[in-house]
């Protein structure tokens, strides 16, 4: 069947996110340099913060920023002062207002598909800041439905095509984690694209050998959907 | 036309949560006691800052913890130790994890509507707190569609009547907040129940003179509708 709908990913997939997490969280390991111990590093310790706070602050940045906090604290032993604490929350703040950058081409690709298929932003995270994000990334027209969710999995997938009506043979996801927009998708039986970021949140990083057509930028979609509906069978 | 579909809010409405809110604020007021000059107030500051943030930080328990901190530092003029901080970002932990309180005769009286009409959920904040306190609630059941939604204005209601093919007239919006339940479902020439909690967040009060009918319990909700429906027009 031919393809209908796409899935889009938002972040590092439409516009750049992660690459700005990287430039704080290189601040913060600044800003604890005086607090860390040889054996202790202030980007493992965030790490371990995110990871264990995930289940009850979920993704963005609100959870991000009070992770860094905490980070801080415990990294300090209670000593860093209310000054730096009030300069993370002016970097959360500073992520939140971040104006929008596109990744490349990808204005010029959304544009040329719009009018063919069916397009969905499918994107995690903080459902206020995703929303202010689509708004000023000056796609929102493009997009013939939003959806903003707590968690990519495939019950997410599943609820996301039954409500838009759309057999899961004419839909294809495409996205930068492999965790969130492609593993998942290809276990309901849908096709998935992978178009990496250079920087992936070490909580996205997923261990795979699946074969997923890769591509090195939004722009080389088209041409690989044109190259399905030309095959005999999917 | 007779109602068909009940929009029903979470926080206030069916579970108790601006009460959580209150008590943490109550706990924040006693902590920033040793600083609070006699010309200022804890509780005044806090509400000051959430209102500065809304726009970049949204609604929500995490937005409320990241106020919280920079109310305390704002009071303390920077003197707020770390271990103070610490407690602060625990409080906003204990609340995202807090039991999920039904209010008095709220599970029985959605169960009741259920089967006669769909009910859609439509809430207000951090959408995976959100969820999480729906699938804790035992609610989840019942609900046909679940909305969360950054903000509750006339065209959150207009774009969830259309997603859901719902005329304004078979609908009724059921909530405690008359600025984001009731106000704007009337504007939109929709019936809305107006059903008042105890506590109000100072930044949901709304002015206004409009007469709508109120009611002390959510219980109280299939008697009025069934008099709309006796009625030879709504």
């Amino acid at each position: 069947m031919a393809i209908t709908t796409i899935g889009l990913d938002g972040d590092d997939t439409l516009w750049h996110s992660e690459s700005h997490f990287a430039v704080t969280t290189t601040r913060l390991v600044d800003l604890l340099d005086p607090w860390v111990a040889h054996t202790d590093s202030a980007e493992q310790h965030l790490l371990d913060v995110e990871r264990r706070n995930l289940g009850l602050l979920g993704y963005g940045v609100k959870a991000f920023t009070l992770s860094m906090v905490e980070t801080a604290i415990e990294i300090s032993d209670g000593e860093v002062p209310a000054s730096a604490i009030r300069e993370i929350l002016d970097w959360g703040k500073e992520l939140l207002d971040h104006p929008v950058d596109l990744l490349d081409e990808v204005a010029e690709t959304v544009d040329g598909l719009m009018g063919r298929y069916q397009l969905v932003l499918i994107t995690k995270g903080d459902l206020f800041h995703q929303e202010s994000k689509l708004a000023r990334s000056g796609l929102a027209e493009a997009f013939t439905a939003v959806e903003i969710v707590s968690e990519k999995d495939v019950a997410t997938f599943e609820r996301i095509l039954g409500r838009h009506q759309v057999d899961g043979d004419e839909f294809v996801m495409v996205g930068n984690s492999m965790r969130s927009d492609v593993l998942p998708v290809l276990e309901l039986g849908s096709r998935a694209v992978h178009v990496p970021y250079h920087v992936t949140w070490a909580l996205e990083v997923a261990e795979s050998d699946v074969e997923v057509p890769t591509l090195r930028s939004l722009a080389e979609l088209p041409d690989l959907i044109d190259s399905w509906e030309s095959q005999p069978s999917g």
